[in-house]
C-alpha cells in the first residue's frame, strides 16, 4: 500500500499496480496531487503549486507525453527587470544588470559554488571531501567569503529564496551543494530557457497524479495516524480505515512523517532527519490581467528583486493566450513577514513591486491569488523539506533506506532533481526496485 | 486550563489556582513531570531526566524548600579524568588537563564567547549588535576561528554536547550566545560547584511537579488533538475529553505543538519557530554499583571525553550513600549513533569508556540504565528545543507572545536559565502576569 497521493505516491502506486500487485492508496488531503494543485481561474486553469519542467528532467517530460498531456514554453521574450530597492534596471540574458565589477564577483561566486558542488553528490553527500566541515556551516557563511555588494547579494538571494523557499542563513552549505548537484547547478535551477522553469504543462500538473491514479483504489480524506509492522506485514490505521498489506510505501514529506505514530518507532537516524527537516516557506502569487501589457511594453514578465517581498516573477499567461497572467514568489523570510499582514496589506505588498516593475496597470489585476503553502494542511510548506547545518552529518545515511517493510519515496529522497516533479518520479523508480527485490528475496 | 503537566505546566496551574481560578490540566503522558522523571532503582530513587540545581537558580531553590523537599551537593571531591581518545589524563579544577598553549587557546575562546554573550540577551536576541550575522552562522563557524587543537576542541565539544544535546554544527551562534546569557555563561552552565550541576534534590525532581499538582484537577493520558479559539473562550479536545475554558496555557515543548491542530492556525512566525525547533538528543546513562570504587581511588567520578560516546560523567550516589552510582550523558551525534546499535552493543559502548576512566570494576554495574529521551512519547528529546541558524532572525519575536486566549509557557520561553528547571518556573511567573493582566483588562 501507499501512504500519500502526491506525484511520488501516485507514480509509485501506478508502477506497483503495473507490476501486478494490489495497491491501496491513502491520502490525507481531500484530493490527490500533493504539492501540485491546479485550479480554474479567470479564463483558464493555473497551477498553485509546482508547475515547471526543465529539459534535463527526462522522466517527467516522458510521463507527460505518456499520459497524453502537452507542454508549452514559458514566455521569455523581451527585456527583464531587476529591482534593487527603489532602483529599477532592465537587462537581457540570465544575470541581472549589474556593473562590471559586480558581475565579475557574481561570476566568481557562481564558479566557486559550481566547483564545490561538483564534489558533492546527492546520493551520498558525506563522501564529499570536507563534507563534515561544509555541513557545519550555513550557505551564508560560505557566501560571505565572496564579499558581494548588496545589489549582487540581492540578486543571488532572490534565486536562493525562490529555489528553496528559504534564506542562505537557513541552509547547510553541504545540503545546498548536494541540492545544486542533483539539479544540475545553480544557473540551471534558476533559469527559464534551458533551465528548470523552461516548460509548463497544458491544463496543469495536478493532472499527472490524477491520471496516474485513475482506476486505482484511492481513498482521500484519510490522514494516516499509525503504521505498525510485524513479522507478517504492515497495518496502517487512517482516520476511518484499517489497511493490512505486505509492505507500505510512505509518500509523505519528512516533516509530515512526524505526525504518524510508528510501531516499532523509526530508527534514531531517520527520526532525527524527520525532526530536523523543515519545509520551505513559499507564497505563490498569481495575478491575472485582461491584457498582457508587459509584453506590449517589450518586457518578458521576468523580474528579480533582492529586497522582496516578491523575489521573482515570470509571465504566466495561459497556453491559449486567453488569460494573461504573471506569477511571482514571496519566499523565505518575506513569506513569513507577508503572512503576518492583513489580507489587504498582503495585496498591497505584492502589487507595489509589480507596479514598480511593470507600471501602474499592474496594480489592477482582474484576480490576485496569494497561495500560502505553509498553511496548507498535510503539506506545511513548499517547494521542499530543507536541512540546516548538522543534520546530514548525523543521519544522511537514513535518507532513503527502507526500514523493514517500509519504503520511503518523495522528491526529498531523490537522487536527481530533488525538490522537483522529476525527483518525485526518480524516487518512485527506486522504490519499485526496492519492492521488487524484497518480494523476490523474501517473497513478502 | 493548562495543556501539559511538566514542571512549567504544573507551576503555572498551581499559580493560577492560588489566584482563585478554576484550572484543569491535561497531560498526554501517563504521569506528570515531563522531562523530570524519577524512578526507584537499586537501593534508592534516581532521576532519568533533569536532576540538578545551580546556586544562581533562585526560584527552583526556593520552590524545593517550599514543597518540603531537600537538596544535597553533587559529590565533587577528588581527581577528575579527561579522556582524549586512547589517552587518559587526570586533573583538578574546572578545565580538563591540557598543555599550557592549549589552555591559553581554550581561555581565549571562552573569553571571546563570554564577551559576545554579554551583548546578546535572551529576552530579545535580535537587538544584539550584529544579531542577524550571528544567526546566519553556526556555533562551529564561530568556534573554528579560534583554531583549537583536537584535544581542546574535544573538551569544549563535551561541554556543548552535554549542555544542548547537540553539536556545535547544529546550533545558531546567536541562539547559543543567548542561551549562555540566560544561564550565566559557559563555565556556569558546564560546572558542578558554583555551576548548574551543584545540587541534587533528595527523592528526585519529579516530586516538584507531583506536589505542585497535588489536589488539582489533572487528567493524564490525554494527548491534546485540537485547540479552538473563539470570541468567548477556548475549546480543547483531547483523546477523550472536551474542555471549555476562558484561556489556555500551552505547556508543551514547541516541537510537540506541531502535533496539535490549532483553529485558527497559529500565526506564521510562531508556526515557523515550532517547525524549525528540534529537540536535543540525549541518552542519560545510570550505572549503579555495590561500592563507590572511584571514590576509594581518589576520583570524583567526573569524566570529560571529547570523542564520546559518553561526553561527561559525574558521581551520582544516592543521598544516603546507600546506592553508589555514576551518571553519564551520551549526547548529540553520539546519541544518534548509540541508538542505532543493539542493546548489547549499547552497553559495551558506554562501559568501555567507564572502564577506561575508572578501571575494570566499572564494567560490572549492578544495574545499567540507558534512557533515550528521543524515543520518549510526547517529549521527543532532551534537555531542550534548539534552533539552528536563521530561525531567530525570522521569528524570534513570536517566542513567548500570547496569541489571543493562548499563552505559551515552558523552559524554552524563559528569560532566564532556558533549558533548566529554573527556566520553567520563570516562564510560569511570566504567564501568571499575562493571564492576570488579560483578566483585568478584558475580564475574560
Amino acid at each position: 500500500m501507499v501512504v500519500g497521493a502526491g506525484l511520488a505516491g501516485a507514480r509509485t502506486a501506478r508502477l506497483l499496480h503495473d507490476e501486478g500487485l494490489r495497491v491501496t492508496v491513502l491520502e490525507a488531503r481531500d484530493e490527490v496531487g500533493g504539492r501540485t494543485l491546479t485550479r480554474p481561474l479567470g479564463a483558464s486553469t493555473f497551477d498553485l503549486g509546482g508547475q515547471w519542467i526543465g529539459p534535463a528532467q527526462k522522466r517527467v517530460t516522458r510521463l507527460v507525453r505518456e499520459l497524453g498531456l502537452a507542454t508549452f514554453p514559458t514566455f521569455t521574450e523581451g527585456t527583464k527587470v531587476f529591482l534593487d530597492g527603489a532602483r529599477r534596471r532592465t537587462y537581457r540574458g540570465d544575470i541581472p544588470s549589474l556593473s562590471i565589477p559586480q558581475l565579475l564577483r557574481m561570476q566568481l561566486a557562481l564558479m566557486g559554488l559550481e566547483r564545490q558542488r561538483r564534489r558533492v553528490s546527492i546520493v551520498d553527500p558525506m563522501t564529499a571531501p570536507d563534507a563534515e566541515r561544509l555541513d557545519a556551516q550555513t550557505l551564508e557563511t560560505v557566501r560571505a567569503r565572496y564579499r558581494l555588494d548588496p545589489a549582487t547579494r540581492g540578486a543571488m538571494d532572490a534565486a536562493i529564496r525562490t529555489i528553496f523557499g528559504a534564506e542562505a542563513a537557513d541552509l547547510s552549505a553541504l545540503f545546498f551543494l548536494a541540492y545544486l548537484d542533483a539539479g544540475g547547478g545553480f544557473m540551471s535551477l534558476a533559469g527559464t530557457r534551458g533551465g528548470a522553469q523552461e516548460e509548463r504543462v497544458v491544463g496543469g500538473t495536478q493532472n499527472l497524479s490524477r491520471r496516474l491514479l485513475d482506476g486505482l483504489d484511492v481513498h482521500v480524506g484519510e490522514p494516516v495516524l499509525q503504521v505498525r509492522q510485524d513479522t507478517h506485514g504492515v497495518t496502517v490505521q487512517s482516520r476511518t480505515l484499517h489497511v493490512r498489506a505486505r509492505r507500505a510505501v510512505l509518500a509523505v514529506p519528512p516533516t509530515q512523517r512526524r505526525t504518524i505514530a510508528f510501531d516499532p518507532p523509526l530508527p534514531a537516524a531517520r527520526a532525527d532527519l524527520d525532526r530536523r527537516a523543515f519545509m520551505g516557506s513559499t507564497v505563490k502569487v498569481l495575478a491575472l490581467y485582461d491584457r498582457p501589457f508587459w509584453r506590449e511594453a517589450g518586457l518578458s514578465g521576468e523580474v528579480v528583486s533582492g529586497r522582496g517581498p516578491l523575489s521573482v516573477t515570470f509571465d504566466n499567461t495561459s497556453y491559449s493566450g486567453d488569460q494573461p497572467a504573471l506569477v511571482g514568489f514571496v519566499v523565505g523570510r518575506h513569506a513569513r513577514e507577508l503572512t503576518q499582514l492583513s489580507t489587504e496589506a498582503r495585496r498591497t505588498a505584492v502589487l507595489d513591486p509589480l507596479a514598480q516593475a511593470f507600471g501602474p496597470l499592474a496594480r489592477r489585476p482582474s484576480e490576485l491569488i496569494l497561495h500560502d503553502w505553509a498553511s496548507e494542511p498535510f503539506v506545511g510548506g513548499c517547494p521542499v523539506s530543507l536541512f540546516g547545518p548538522g543534520a546530514l552529518t548525523s543521519s544522511s545515511h537514513a535518507l532513503r533506506a527502507p526500514e523493514g517493510r517500509l519504503h520511503f519515496v518523495g522528491t526529498e529522497t531523490a537522487r536527481e532533481h530533488v525538490g522537483y516533479l522529476e525527483g518525485a518520479l526518480e524516487s518512485a523508480e527506486r522504490v519499485l526496485t526496492e519492492v521488487r527485490n524484497a518480494l523476490q528475496t523474501t517473497g513478502l
